[in-house]
């Protein structure tokens, strides 16, 4: 069965694409296996303390982040794709399960595709994240999405281009 | 790829339940064809002006209800598991392309598990409506969901019981 392809919104999307010098195998390895994902997906100082990963339809991606100082951001959401070393869409509306989120770290949904495409020896990566509206995307941007997600991938880069 | 069984919560799920005499096909295509939704979805007088269906994860679901004096009430959501004549699993939480639903109607979010289970020459059918917690499943229930989804199951009945 082929998924819908999400439909690109340009108004209530924030996306980053980067090509990153490692096979697409590699870099999906750093998405699915929880101890590759504690190593690069918060920003320092910030850290991941947690990640528990089912990686099928409705099974958990849960990551908890933790601040220098102690404080705690606990992001449970579910899979919704899973295409083996091209695709993963994910989203925090929806907990492991299906069961719609009612509190969602700051009030804020949305979905994210990440695809993984082959690129010579290297791999096209891209993030979409997708918000139910402008303003909600602009409320992801104000949060700091860019610097955010942009830092995570300077440290994901690093990650998967060693060794 | 075997997607996770939601997890029961009685405290947060509305369910029904029949044993139907027709056949999990017959009862599969009452839901998934838009000429036949058509046909039950609604319970009268109120009736089911459209009905979209994309039938694969995240592909549309789309009934707009409406009512003897003219009001509509537009239910977009879209599919997120399809095992053909066994299970169908579809959320309001996210559009089609499984982007997050920024304008729920009534502001009810639920994710909605319905299966189809061969037993004798019928089919065990079962409706789940999970919900992010118990107060939203009270208020789901306040709003009539026990005698909406009994009354259109009836109707459910009638059509997959002719010829």
């Amino acid at each position: 069965m082929i998924p819908t392809t999400p439909k690109p919104d340009p108004a209530a999307d924030l996306a980053l694409a980067r090509v990153i010098a490692a096979p697409p195998e590699r870099v999906w390895a750093a998405w699915t296996q929880p101890d590759l994902v504690k190593r690069w997906f918060t920003p320092k100082p910030w850290e991941t303390a947690h990640c528990e990963i089912d990686l099928r339809p409705g099974g958990i991606f849960r990551t908890v982040l933790r601040g220098p100082d102690g404080p705690e951001v606990d992001n449970t959401g579910c899979w919704l794709e899973v295409v083996p070393n091209r695709r993963l869409v994910w989203t925090v509306a929806l907990l492991p399960g299906f069961r719609p989120n009612g509190s969602l770290p700051h009030g804020l949904s949305f979905t994210a595709v990440i695809t993984f495409e082959p690129e010579g020896a290297g791999t096209r990566y891209t993030v979409t994240a997708m918000h139910p509206g402008a303003e909600a995307a602009k409320r992801h941007a104000d949060m700091g999405f860019h610097e955010g997600w942009g830092a995570a991938l300077e440290q994901l880069v690093e990650l998967v281009s060693k060794g």
